[in-house]
This record gives C-alpha cells, structure tokens and sequence, in this order.
C-alpha cells in the first residue's frame, strides 16, 4: 500500500484524501499549522515548507509527493525529490510560482496575453505603466493568491499609491504589472496529464471573482465549440512544454471573444470543486490517479453544474441540502474573514432547473448576488 | 462540529467517513480490532462491542451514535442511549439481529416469507422439517452474514448432519428452519428514512451470491414497475413499523414473480454500495444526513451501474480504472480467505455498454464467471 505525501493540508489536501482513499492508499500531509483541515483525515507532519527535520520525515514516510499548496520553495520540492517522485515536477511547480515565468512561458507558446512589465523598483513602474497602458494591475509576482498582493491602478497618478502598497514586496517577491483586461467573462480550464503524457480536460468552467476571490463557478461554461477547444489546446500546450503530471488549471480572460491566458495554478483548483459530484471521475481522484501512474478516469460530465464558495463562515446546510442535487461541503475550519471555509454544488439535467435552485438557495440564504451572475447566464442560455 | 459515533470500524464505516467528511461532521470509531480499516481515516476507540471502559470512552468522544455492524449486544446499544441519540433505535436493531423476530415482524406486515419454524432442540428440528419440508436451510437466529452460520437440507435425512454442524448453537444464539426458495432471482431494496418519517429509496438492486457472499450488484433490477412498487412498499412499511432512522435493506427473493422477503440489514447495505458513483446522493452520505436531522438526499440514478465484490483479495486496478466509468475501492484491509477487501463499479448509460464493459473486466482479471451471469441479464435487457 504505497503512501501519498502532500505538501500543505488545507482543503485540497483534505478532498485529495477523500478521493484517494477509496484507491487503497494512505497519506501522509505537511503542514505548518497544528490544526490544518486535512489532518482530521489523514496523518500530518506539523513543521514549515523549509523545515529541513519535517521535510525529512515527511519523505521518510511518503513513496510519492505532491502539492495542495503551490508556494513550497523551490528549493524544499528539489530536495525532496532527492527522496521521492514529486509530482508535478520541481520546474514546472517553479513556473507556476512567477507570474513572468509563466506569461513568458505562456509567450513562447503563442499563448495570448495581456500586456505586462516587469517592475524591480520606482522608476521601472513609471516606465512600465507607459508600455502597458492603464488601467493596470501591479501584482507580486510569487506568493500571491486569492487577489492578495495586487493594486489597481486607474490612471498613472496612482502609481505612488500602487508603489506605497507594493514596493516593498519588490526585492522579495519582485513585481509585475499587467494590463487590465476589461473581459466578458473568466473561464478556467481544468484538466490532467499523465505519466504517459496522456491529457484530459473537464468541460470549460466560467467563474466568477469578488475581490479577487472565487465566487462562483459554472461548468460547462457557455462558450462555442470553437473557444473550448482553443481554451483546451492551450492548457495541453502548457502542460506538454512542461512536461506536467496530475491536475491543474489555466485561468483565461475572455474578451471581444478571444482568450487572454492570466495564470496557472500547479494543482487542483478551486473552479474544479465541481467535478466531485458532477462529473464521472474528479480532479481529486484523476490527480492522485496521475500521480501514482494508474489510468486516468473519464472527465465527461452530465448536464449543469455550479458551485458556490462559502467565505468567511458557513451558512446554514439546510437549504442546499433540500435541494434535488444539492451537495455540502464544509472543510472543518474555523471561520474567519475572507478564508475559504466550504463550498456547494448543485446540478441539475436542464440550464432551467439549475437557474430556478440557485435562486432558491440564493433566496434562502441572502446570497442572492453571488447567484445573479450565474442565474442571468443559464437563463440566457435556456433562451438560447 | 458534531462527532458521529460509529459502532464498527470496517469498511462500512470507512465509506461512511468519506462521504460524511463533506458535511463537516467529526467521527469516532468503536471496533475490537486494532488495524481496523475505518481508523485509517477516523480515530478510534479500540474496544469490545460489550466492552464498558470502551463504550464509555466512546460515548463520551459522540454526539450521535450509528452502526456498521448489527451484531452489536442490544444491551450496549441500550446502554449507550442513555448517553447519547442512537440511530437507528435499539428496537430497530434488536429485531433486526435475530432472523425469528424480522421474519415475525414482516408477517405482521403482510410481507410474505419462506415458510419457517424455530429449532430449540433435536425434536424440534425434526418437526420443523416435516413443516415446513425440504429442501430447506437451517440458519442460526443471530450473529450470521455472509452466508456463516447455514446448513442446507435436500431430504429430512440430512436433519443429523445439520444437527452436527449448528446444534451447537441452538442454546447460545437460536435456530431457525427456513424453507428454500427455488428464486429466479434476489433483490434488494436499500432505502432511507430520516427523523421526520421521510422515506426515500433507490433504485432496486438485482444481486448474486455465491456462497452466500454478495458477488454482484446491478441497478436498476430489470423488474416490472409493479414489482418494483411492491418491493418498495414493503421496505416502507418495514421502515414505518420500526420508527426506523438511517440507511437500512430489504433483500428480498423473487420466485414465479412474486416477492418474497429474505432478511434486514440496519444499516448501509453491501448491494447499495453502487449509490457512491451511481445515485446523486449515495447511501453512506443519507444514512449520515438521516442520522444527524439533515435533509435527506436525492436517490435518482442515471443509466445502469454494476457493482462486483472483490473477496479475499484485491485484484490489479488497472483493468477497472481504464474503463470509461471504473471506479475502485479498496477498503485497506489484509488479503484473507473470503473476506471482503473491496469493490469495483462500473456505470454505462446503456445495458450494451456496460455489459461490453463488464466482459472486458471478466477476461483482463480472469473473472469472467462473476461478471458472467450480470452481462446475460444486461444482454437480454438490451434485446427487450
Ligand atoms: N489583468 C487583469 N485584468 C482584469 N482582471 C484581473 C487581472 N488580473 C487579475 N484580475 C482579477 O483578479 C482575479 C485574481 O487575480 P489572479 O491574477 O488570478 O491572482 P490569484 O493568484 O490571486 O488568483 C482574477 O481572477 C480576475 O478576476
Ligand atoms: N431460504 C432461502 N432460500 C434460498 N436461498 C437462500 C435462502 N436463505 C438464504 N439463501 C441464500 O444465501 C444467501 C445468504 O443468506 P441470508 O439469509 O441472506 O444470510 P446472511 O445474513 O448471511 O446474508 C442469500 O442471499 C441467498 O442467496
Ligand atoms: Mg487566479
Ligand atoms: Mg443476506
């Protein structure tokens, strides 16, 4: 019975285990905080990323090792695979960590992005803010997640708030300014490489962001045929130049109809939560299936699909839970302001129907504007 | 954070901790053995069933108390109600436990049963014989599964060897005759009711034995709707009599297309194993909304689904995982002479298919005479 280690045992972590289990396998988590969510699932090893005694009994204990948290120091992932196959491997977790890494990478394979600049210190924003134009974004360029780490700038009068902000995160992290793309929409696609190299993607997902944090996601988005498999070439482009293995996701902006590639993310993601209930294997169980080299499982999906994050603190179960196919999941954190805590899942065989429980659920819970986006899309689409 | 207490700590209650670890729910495990399987995944109170220090222990660590075994001593569970809520109720197990009492109960209900007569002693034995005629089966009242505890009679002149091999057992757990049923086949239907007397269940489930162990499961039965109705009905006032709460079976037998009911299980049931990819919800996670007051779920399926056990142990996975709909468990239990280590199921929109599917397994893991008799139903099926 081989044992799978993951680094970092939050909710990825914790819903990997769930999958996973039912393949036979143990695992093994690394986490800094005592009380991590997926230690109530699985054994953890309580230390840092960079911790030299943690590191090592946690590859003492795992046959193979992946990922729930991207920014594992690169250095901790390259020792570790010293001991262990570390799936993704080092390098293409080390481009999915810099966001000039990854829009370069994204560059030399014809992926389009939105403008973007460099920026190590005052004058170089100045500079920067004139090639790509504004409105921008000045993001971190590691270490950012969930919008943290990002300043908006309207006109070139904000960049001394922007650099008061975020300068000092230039001789750290270092920074990037990206144009700001003024999209239709955001989509994701989701999907796995194998060992082999053989690829699979979930439909394309559409989600949407509130303060930079996911809010809500819909798959299959409502795009042509034609964009999904554009959106879908990308990603497999992406993962074959890395030469990736397991799960992952390519966020995309949408605009005028064409895809503007914004980032990766090494990993599970959260617009695949969806793929638990509504689609025939998830990407939990297809990453770990990928990282152990066993067969993929089919990605297809029936019908319509939304999740809804819960952030902060979970709402009451109830409403969901009453719907026909309404699906729970509370991550067993504690709550507390702009965290993650849960998400839902509701499906349903029609556009119709999916719309009329979402706004059920929204009614019920006083959430009804993180269900307007997606309610105003299926009742387009059952127009349509 | 509720903690579900579960008596039993095998792989019923490891798929419970699965699919009840998304409601945010905490679990604590009562079983006798140390490497149980269920305490991979959840921590355990490792104790006798009648164990006092043990029961305390876990009584005190729970806030509702269920089972993944039945054989759990009334007493205990009497005694555990005095701490905390037990579902399903005491009486409920109790009558489920012993063969005299279900059969009882379901003649109350005008749900038709074999004939049948209690054995005390070596006279008996051969009055029940001459009443209820042969051939017939001489199955202990409690503590059987898996076909343990039977001895089958072709002629009156068997009644000293079966004397021989379960006498024994007349004083300590009770005997009962049962007239054999000559079925063309057995079914079961595994159904939920929750604390407000809501009834809900799944699809009927053609299942086969060999050796009185479940070998495979296949839902939808291909029943009439009728039938299917009929089977439902009797579950329901099963359910109903008992003020039965959680997952619980009705295996029935049909001969000459009437029904008749075999036994109980009080608790997720090895031929609803299916629901986990087969149903929107799956018996595991409605047993532990029943349990907590949560609504229950919807038990709709889509297209066919077939379950195969794997007993003694584990064959290679990766003839299931590379088929479209494959889906494995391994429940991380020693190989052992007939136990139950794990299953496979597989799901098709259409008969052909999965029946297609179900060869391709028999042959790649040398399996066809389990797969054999589930393909013939399928195939007749799909000429219908
Ligand atoms: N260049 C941009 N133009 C428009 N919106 C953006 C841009 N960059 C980020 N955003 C918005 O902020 C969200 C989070 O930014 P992202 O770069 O994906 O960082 P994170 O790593 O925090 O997910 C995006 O999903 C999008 O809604
Ligand atoms: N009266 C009977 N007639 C025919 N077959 C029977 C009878 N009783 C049991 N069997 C066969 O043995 C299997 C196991 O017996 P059962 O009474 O269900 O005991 P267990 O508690 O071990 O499941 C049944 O599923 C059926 O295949
Ligand atoms: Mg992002
Ligand atoms: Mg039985």
């Amino acid at each position: 019975m081989k044992t799978v280690g993951i680094l970092g045992g939050g909710q990825l972590a914790r819903m990997m285990v769930l999958a996973g289990t039912p393949l036979g396998v143990r695992f093994i988590v690394l986490d800094p905080a005592p009380d991590a969510c997926a230690s109530q699932v699985a054994p953890m090893v309580n230390g840092g990323f960079a911790d030299a005694n943690a590191l090592d009994e946690f590859a003492a204990r795992a046959d193979v090792a992946t990922f729930d948290f991207e920014n594992v120091p690169a250095e901790s992932a390259d020792s570790l695979l010293k001991r262990v196959p570390v799936f993704p491997n080092p390098r293409a977790l080390g481009i999915a960590q810099d966001r000039l890494a990854e829009k370069t990478l994204f560059g030399e394979l014809d992926i389009p992005v939105a403008p973007f600049a460099v920026v190590d210190n005052r004058v170089q924003l100045d500079e920067a803010i004139a090639s790509v134009g504004t409105p921008c974004i000045l993001k971190t360029r590691r270490l950012g997640y969930d919008g943290k780490g990002q300043f908006r700038l309207l006109s070139p009068a904000d960049a001394d708030a922007a650099w008061d902000a975020l300068g000092a995160q230039a001789s750290k992290v270092g920074l990037i300014l990206e144009g700001f793309v003024e999209f239709e929409r955001e989509l994701s696609v989701v999907a796995v490489r194998d060992r082999h190299g053989e690829f699979r993607s979930w439909p394309v997902t559409e989600n949407w962001h509130v303060d930079g944090v996911l809010s809500a996601s819909l798959a299959p988005a409502s795009v042509s045929d034609v964009l999904a498999e554009q959106a879908t070439s990308h990603a497999r482009k992406v993962a074959d130049a890395l030469d990736y293995v397991g799960v992952f996701a390519l966020e995309l902006f949408c605009r005028d109809g064409e895809l503007l590639a914004n980032e990766m993310a090494p990993r599970v993601h959260n617009s695949g939560h969806w793929t638990i209930e509504g689609a025939e294997t998830s990407q939990f169980q297809n990453h770990l299936r990928a990282v152990l080299g066993l067969p993929l499982g089919a990605t297809r999906m029936l019908g319509h699909a939304c999740m809804l994050n819960w952030i902060g603190a979970m709402p009451a179960p109830e409403a969901v839970l009453a719907e026909p196919s309404g699906h729970w999941h509370d991550y067993g954190k504690a709550a507390r302001e702009g965290r993650k805590v849960g998400h839902a899942t509701l499906r349903a065989d029609s556009a119709a129907e999916l719309a009329a429980a979402l706004e059920r659920v929204g009614d019920s819970l006083d959430r009804a504007g993180q269900v307007a986006p997606v309610v105003e899309r299926l009742r387009k689409l059952d127009r349509a």
